[in-house]
């Protein structure tokens, strides 16, 4: 076996075995296989395709390529993950919820290179908060309290680091087998049994269209059933933002807002339904509905909040940041964002507030680059809202005077309102 | 301008502007684009293709990445070049003959990478021959007798040395695009004004079927018109090896015997094709058949073998050599090859033949590899004859017994002999 007929076979649009797919996954990551040959096959692979066994053998490959989290003391573990969007603090209101319920939450989650931080950087907000806590540790937390969310420390799948890295470079990111192969490997690398996966659509997300998110939904649907990790994919739209806030500690503020009670509609119906298939999946209910229900009768019960402090305090945290929220990081400018016409705002573009989001320093580009944990934007109208002319559209947080003023401008443009009514619609497309 | 964009149109079939091709070419050369954006272009180039514009335009591109030799003095130079085959030493016959009716040669050549030497290596068989001369001498040459054959001294397209050496490595040979700009930017370097081209069509040319090798030379002429040098491609056969010696020094003493007047069906049938159209393309004689007529006047006359004697002098070659043909490189052992069977022999397989030239050592896999100028096969029965059990079939021209041995044994493989006769065929497929 050589690289070049691997090449060649995917090149002729050929079926790649097995054996060769972990050939060229092993060969890539030790450094035997050059950038220039895993660029030309990736490629080929782009442009021809993979059917949904290579696709499989591909995630095996990379998951194996390094470390993988043991979590078997703790039964069935359920893992969720997002393809992405922007505004989107599912995981820091769900993971408490499920928690609560007695199901197991152990999730190590990357930072995000976009629009704001990740999960990791969104919990760093909080003041003392360690996301770099030990495996033990890790382990320890799960054990007592049922819930820990940590950063990735493990060498898990680095493979999928390279070949992700290496995509970046040669326009090969929007491929669905590659796509999917990268996630679904991490998420077998992390120690996920079964996992729900919020498969984001539109404006703000990786899949511009439903037909490209289904199409991603099933394939890594069918890695699941051929991986033996039961999955179930939510298609939920990503037009506008998720929620009223972007940013990092902005978004903490919503989720234990959230946690206390007082949540966006759209934020409930994502947290809800990607929940309700949590429960089932980790096999504590098959009723959707019901599932939904036990959820927020955990919050109304506040035990979802409470998992959330005790969450914060083991992992070193300080829960008065979150019981008194005025002590998390807060921007010098707080700035309106006035309308300058009536109407109803049809169009909130995901894709350009993250742009803003990242102009006022809440995301990175580059893994090097430092988050502001303080600026951001809360929406206070989204799609379907009414608006006045003069009427507060949405606040900037920012850190600077001049970027705020400029990112009022920035953010008028990313809404389009018009005279005709515009019906709210529902923020689940799909589940698959 | 920037390479992602450029690999994303190319991976979505678009097609590439003069700008965004010579982006490429520029950046790759001079080291800015890395080998793996280089190496994912070409694949989306081999999978996608390019069309008949986009070709010309990387064929420049290349062309121009270095040195231009500039021929203007010499009037009308007619290049000529051959896609590769297995015993083709229509050069060595070819050149002398063009020469001698007044036609300027100046041809500078490559070492090959095959079965065996290139034009340079085979001539270096005549000791004394300097095939490094400089480009001043090659010009004085060209203007005293007509005719210099040298090495390639000069950074010619380094642009197509450098993606010919990626190609190599990533499945990346067989395309009609990269093959055709590859041949033709180095023939616009080495200050062609007209190009006839020898496209070899068969088992031991790259092109296995005449419908490659017609849209092979099709593209090629097509850029030659674009690139306003007058080009016409000649498809031959290379089923089996072109004439009767496949070696170094033994392909010399066919050439000479050649222009001695002594000159296979085959070869005479290639050699005059070719240089009709040299002729014709020089403007020295418009009918092909007359055009003929008087190559094989100069070889009658003498006055072909005369300029490769003046030639060989010219550039230090002992010329004794080629008078007494016994003077040159000289295998130790010479081993029979008989038939075991009799019968008409329907196949000679050109590639099988050159796997046995290589195995003795004829040829070089890579550029730092020695050749031995001595060894070869001397083919007695070619395609379409007749042969009685027990005759001779070839000669092994071998330095070492054991391998001799073994060589007997791979080129019986390369002959099947069948009952039924045989017709033998024309070499010359097409004429564009």
């Amino acid at each position: 076996m050589n690289i070049q007929e691997i090449i060649a076979k995917k090149r002729d649009k050929k079926e790649l075995t097995k054996e060769e797919i972990v050939y060229f996954v092993t060969n890539y990551t030790n450094g035997i296989i050059p950038d220039y040959q895993a660029a030309a096959l990736t490629m080929a692979i782009y442009i021809n395709g993979m059917n949904e066994e290579e696709t499989t053998n591909l995630t095996l490959a990379m998951a194996h390529s390094g470390d993988i989290l043991d979590l078997s003391g703790f039964g069935t573990v359920v893992d969720k993950h997002s393809t992405g969007g922007i505004g989107d603090k599912a995981t820091l209101i769900l993971a408490p919820i499920i928690a609560s319920l007695g199901i197991p939450v152990a999730k190590m989650s990357g930072r995000g290179l976009g629009y704001t931080g990740g999960t990791i950087d969104k919990l760093e907000s909080i003041s003392g908060y360690q996301t770099n806590i030990t495996i033990e540790e890790f382990r320890k937390n799960v054990g007592n309290i049922g819930i820990s969310l940590m950063g990735q420390t493990l060498n898990l799948a680095p493979a999928d680091k390279k070949l992700y890295a290496l995509r970046d470079t040669i326009a090969a990111t929007e491929s669905i087998p590659l796509i999917s192969s990268s996630i679904m490997s991490k998420k077998i690398a992390a120690g996920a049994n079964k996992i729900v996966l919020d498969v984001t659509c539109g404006s703000g997300a990786f899949m511009k269209s439903l037909s490209q998110a289904i199409q991603l939904a099933e394939t890594m649907k069918k890695i699941g059933e051929l991986a033996k990790k039961e999955t179930v994919c939510i298609i939920t739209s990503m037009e506008e933002p998720l929620g009223e806030s972007v940013g990092n500690s902005l978004e903490v503020i919503e989720a234990v807002q959230a946690l206390r009670g007082k949540m966006a509609a759209d934020v409930q119906e994502v947290v809800l339904t990607l929940g309700a298939y949590m429960i089932k999946l980790a096999g504590k209910g098959d009723n959707i509905e019901e599932n939904k229900q036990k959820m927020l009768t955990q919050i109304q019960k506040g035990e979802a909040f409470q998992k959330l402090k005790e969450l914060i305090q083991i992992q070193g945290g300080d829960i008065s940041c979150i019981e008194n929220l005025e002590l998390l990081p807060k921007a010098k400018y707080v700035m309106p964002v006035l309308a300058t016409e009536k109407g109803y705002v049809k169009t909130l573009d995901a894709k350009s507030v993250g742009e803003v989001s990242m102009y006022l320093g809440a995301g990175r580009m580059k893994k090097e680059d430092c988050i502001d944990p303080a600026v951001g934007i809360i929406l206070k109208k989204k799609i379907g809202d009414y608006v006045r002319e003069g009427e507060v559209l949405a606040y900037i947080h920012a850190n600077s005077e001049e970027k705020g003023k400029e990112a009022i401008n920035q953010l008028l443009n990313c809404y389009e309102i018009i005279e005709e009514r515009i019906e709210k619609k529902s923020g689940i497309l799909k589940v698959i």
